[in-house]
């Protein structure tokens, strides 16, 4: 279809929209129709410049700094979805993901000129339960990428949880992850519905040194006890196994809506109580600098633990460092209500090689009594399967169902 | 009220949280116990450590460019709102804005250490016309403050739509944004239902030079025609008349949903022609740079108009520089529907002197036939005034209700 200048002026442009209206149409209108002009790239400094490679052997996204802005896009297949769909919905979706992340266009983008900042754009990745179901390999899928078990602090609502593709659209810019987002959603629509959308924030670029832990909407340093180094690698990603398993990770995404209406009413003491850091330096309260490793021993004053039993730190504290969980949480905020309370919480992302055996234990722990669930509600869950990364000309997903 | 770590621990504190859990007692006992704690400010660097001055003859956030995050946040007041209890709303608002404008924190802050990173943070105050109406001094109100006609291209939504007080609340920092502006929904809400939010981003800091014309969710580079240097301050400000109305402005707010699907289906030039500017360069039709003035006199190869009659650019066209209007759009960007089409669009802020001289001759000239009005559909409107500013010690208002 091409509209000319004429039919556009006459009306005819509209109708002939409104023929195309159909989704599977329309996308292979714009595709046939793609317009090979390279976008004029103005003032572009290095910030909106920076490009972190698609191909690899692992998905980038995961271990890379998480940048400011993220999109979390959950699908659901429709019934009868085969392998050969799936597989075709891999090869677009890896093929677009691969150009927007350089700075290119879309191979159906209509809006060219929104794709040359790439920003430190990552499109990652993740297979539901259902994923593997309905392309007929369950024997491919990580035995720890299943619905979690229910736990007592949950109050899940469907319009947050389960999914059975998963995209993690990251960039440094906002605009970016908006049109990246676009796309990919054209892209994977005639395959697929989306279930739901989760916008998440972080600080700015350029307001924190980098590797600064950042703080979270309720005020706390967020992300302290992240494996760092060489220890990410054994923490983070499945390194032997079939081609399948090899350089995969687990996601497990947790909607976390923070109940500022109460948590407004503690001092920073109590606050500090329910944590187990300080607010201001993120120290443990049993120690002085945010880095300084929690002492479980050690006594206040008054003859009590420093680091309080209830508290969440103790709670989530991890020995082992192979066992430690990957935390890359974003925030949200809503709409506030008609009486002014937050719509406010965390888009918690957790990853690492085996949910079984890394965040499951953690997080049973956390919900027989942690104090901080008095102030945090799990509202939304999802666990998903990241596989390996792809060489160029290859394809997210091929050794899963290739 | 205060929650002692004992009580915390023993389950005391949930109870005193649940007894205090309505919001005008919230409010007061936050305001008893906020304590003197300087929060630590640990890496800031320049960008997040930018302040805008507060304290001024005019409001901050309109003329001042405009950074990457902005929250819109209209209020409506209840039957028997007098004008005392408006001057202790405006005193408290005030008083907070400035305070976390300078990077403080708000006098009941109890997440202080979310205060530190102003990064260039304005708090910017619009009275709608119930504002006048409640305060019992219409006489004060600036004529062409009152709701607009409609239009025949309008689908208002009324959950989009009208506020008697708006709260914009602009900064480089999305947390900064959260912040602030839950912090002064707390203010505001004893006095208050909060009536809509709307938040909207352009690019991330860094991104672009300053000055630099961003594009916007449709691909336009948009902001070419505002206002430039001294013509701004005709053009936007209201230079003599009485205290209440010297130093001030108006705003029209409008939410401006993009038809994305069928935009998707055009063609670039098809794009140019209906917008009357080069997609790549902004340059109008006529001519070869983005400033270049629109010559509506030159004629294409085919002996048409180079700038279309129905172009948006042509039906917007003023030529005299004093009844321009200041555009600081921001883009929105909501969750995509299940079939994959996307919510998005602009938050239309448009700041001039006069409505009625300014705005609605431009806003009926496009409503009548600008091409345009194909792919995008105002679906919210709210028109405010916007206040002289006020010095240390003074508040927002003075002039109008003090």
């Amino acid at each position: 279809m091409t509209v000319s200048r004429r039919s556009v002026l006459t009306g005819g442009a509209l109708a002939g929209a409104g023929a195309l209206a159909g989704a599977a149409g329309a996308t292979a209108a714009m595709a046939q129709r793609a317009e090979p002009v390279l976008p004029v790239v103005a003032d572009a400094p290095e910030l909106g410049s920076v490009v972190v490679p698609f191909h690899d052997a692992r998905q980038a996204g995961v271990t890379t700094e998480p940048p400011a802005h993220a999109s979390f896009v959950a699908f659901t297949l429709p019934g009868g979805t085969d392998r050969r769909a799936l597989g075709r919905m891999m090869r677009l979706l890896s093929d677009d993901a691969a150009r927007l992340t350089r700075g290119e266009p879309a191979l159906g983008d209509t809006d060219a000129h929104l794709a040359v900042l790439p920003a430190g754009l990552t499109v990652t990745f993740g297979f539901g339960p259902g994923f593997y179901r309905a392309a007929g390999v369950t024997d491919r899928r990580a035995s720890s990428v299943r619905d979690l078990p229910r736990f007592g602090v949950d109050r899940l609502e469907p319009r947050w949880s389960g999914g059975d593709l998963l995209l993690q659209i990251c960039a440094d810019d906002p605009l970016t992850v908006a049109h990246a987002q676009r796309m990919l959603i054209k892209d994977a629509r005639p395959f697929a519905a989306v279930r739901w959308v989760q916008i998440g924030f972080r600080r700015s670029p350029g307001m924190h040194a980098p590797g600064f832990t950042q703080r979270n909407v309720m005020g706390q340093l967020d992300g302290t006890a992240n494996p760092q180094g060489e220890v990410m690698d054994r923490a983070v990603w499945v390194t032997d196994g079939p081609p399948w398993l090899r350089d995969s990770t687990t996601l497990v995404l947790r909607r976390i809506r923070a109940e500022m209406e109460t948590w407004d009413l503690l001092s920073t003491a109590d606050k500090e109580n329910a944590v187990g850091r300080r607010m201001d330096s993120g120290a443990p309260l049993s120690g002085v600098d945010e880095r300084d490793e929690p002492d479980f021993a050690k006594l206040d004053d008054s003859g009590l633990p420093a680091m309080p039993d209830f508290a969440h730190v103790t709670r989530a504290h991890v020995t082992d460092p192979a066992l430690k969980i990957l935390r890359r949480p974003y925030n949200y905020d809503g709409a506030a209500n008609a009486a002014g309370h937050p719509d406010s919480g965390l888009i918690f992302a957790a990853y690492q090689a085996d949910i079984d055996r890394q965040y499951l234990p953690i997080q049973k722990r956390l919900a027989e009594r942690d104090l901080l669930n008095e102030w945090i509600t799990p509202i939304g869950s999802a666990v998903f399967a990241i596989p390996p990364g792809c060489a160029p000309g290859g394809w997210i997903g091929e050794q899963v169902i290739g």
